[in-house]
């Protein structure tokens, strides 16, 4: 057995973090009662909070470090669905003392590498003792007021878009949960989610997106937040529905009708927006063409509906929930 | 029995927290991705996030009131340690989904009860299951870039106050843990602290001021931060050590030493802060004089000392450790 977190003890712990800090923008950092980060004039600041609990969302089987990812990755994500820049982060972890050193280092790499490779800054957090583990990650973005994209906004005749492919987080989290194999192309898609913060960002910049979210509960309920806050409804092209590579097979192979399965499948952090067609070439050009997938549109009527077998369904708008 | 927070559902709470959120500066709601809030130009932005835990820091016989005051009296108080302004938080809840919703509407009401007291405003929040509850408080605050005060920054000859009586939360915990009752004088200091948000902020302002800090560990671990900080020690006239009314008796009834036990006292949120004397006056007539107590002096050796039976001792920097 290795040192455990009680062993080395939260100054400890906190000087270990201190190293591994970001420093842009950052003017007092975790050592001192508060962190102090630099922010552009006249920009807003976004902040979002998201908590990644065990045996709710991982368990102790799950690589260290994609817990640490996925931590960051989720509230990040939540910025970026606002057409903000994120770049701060402040993690709270709560971890029984006996956690060993190994997991809590490679928990912070797995965050800390995210944060490298989307630019964020870690600059504060708090260490506390707990039956169980449980990640609390608040991460502020800043935005210029005329990028904010919200989830009203979504007009009549709006295509509905998507970033790219669904489905593979939730093949993902079923298959390693089977093989507890973190190298499978799926169980990566679950483990270290690749959330769209540089498309979210551009995308705030486009003054033709009506709304925007990211998909983190599932594609249904996901729009359905933009269509209950727009008061509108949306027909859906069932065929458009672009499936995360291997997605088709893990439903054949389990019996599962792929589309549907894709539709709820949520932490997908893919989004979802809404603009004028005429629009879309030139959204193609800021973030490229495959990543400007048309799979509806918006309606009056209220509800989500496809064609299937020439007949009209309306679908429930079910996804994850908390509770 | 009641309904609990699994029967009213995540949406259900979202929209019992979005009714009850401040406006002060705040863009874009809960109801969304993430908040968005608006600073001053100029101003940076001050984050820092806490944890209260179940049987860490609370049991479920504490009022709710008091878990959700706590929780942002802490985190608050942090923002005001760096001489910042405490504007905008976020609470992300994890709770069983037994939790009666009565529970949740009442820890909800301890927070914004403080949140309106103080002029912050709830921007923003997650709820996820878990099996014991836990609350993470992320606190932001705005400063102008030379107000800033830090741990570092004490110098020799540097007088050391303290903005109130101390000794008084630990009391009230063992006397809560004891009597259940929520209505005693010490009892209600340790589940309804206040903390110096105003007072900080002032502190801030005032260029004397050379270091500052919270209580929120204990005076002597608290202090020890700004000395190590700072690469100095301290001489502590304990005479003048103020103790919070009743703690004195507290602590002869149970043959405590209550100098001792004040200064060790954990949560206690008064502030640390050093100055020149010649400044003693002018910061009075700032924060009152009443809130700036002399207790002792910075100097170049190393350690905290003080005279006792006309001996000098070192005291150890002993407080609460969260592991």
């Amino acid at each position: 057995m290795g040192k455990t977190i009680g062993d080395i003890g939260e100054f400890g712990l906190i000087e270990f973090i201190r190293d591994r800090l970001g420093e842009q923008g950052l003017i007092v950092d975790v050592g001192d009662d508060a962190a102090v980060v630099a922010t552009n004039p006249g920009d807003f600041v976004v902040a979002t909070v998201d908590d990644i609990v065990q045996d709710v969302h991982f368990t102790l089987d799950y690589p260290p470090r994609s817990v640490g990812w996925r931590a960051i990755a989720s509230s990040s994500s939540d910025i970026a669905a606002m057409g903000g820049k994120a770049r701060f982060f402040l993690i709270s972890l709560v971890a029984p003392e006996e956690t060993t050193f190994s997991w809590f280092r490679r928990f912070l790499s797995g965050a800390t590498d995210f944060a490298r490779r989307f630019n964020l800054a870690l600059v504060g957090g708090n260490i506390s003792n707990g039956d169980s583990i449980r990640v609390s990650t608040t991460t502020l973005g800043t935005i210029p007021p005329g990028h904010i994209k919200r989830r009203c906004g979504a007009k009549v005749g709006d295509i509905i878009y998507l970033t790219g492919a669904i489905g593979g987080s939730q093949a993902g989290r079923i298959i390693f949960s089977e093989t507890k194999n973190p190298r499978l192309r799926l169980a990566k898609r679950h483990l270290f989610p690749v959330p769209r913060l540089v498309e979210g960002k551009i995308l705030g910049a486009v003054f033709a997106v009506s709304a925007m979210i990211d998909i983190s509960d599932g594609f249904l309920q996901d729009l359905g937040h933009i269509l209950t806050n727009s008061d509108v409804g949306a027909y859906i092209d069932i065929d458009d529905i672009p499936l995360f590579p291997g997605v088709d097979r893990f439903c054949r192979e389990r019996g599962l009708e792929p589309i549907e399965f894709a539709l709820s499948s949520g932490e997908e952090y893919e989004l979802i927006f809404t603009a004028e067609e005429k629009y879309a070439s030139g959204i193609e050009e800021e973030i490229g063409e495959e990543k400007v997938i048309p799979i509806g549109e918006i309606v009056a009527k209220k509800g989500i509906f496809a064609k299937r077998g020439g007949k009209l369904i309306k679908f429930p708008q079910a996804g994850w929930r908390h509770f």
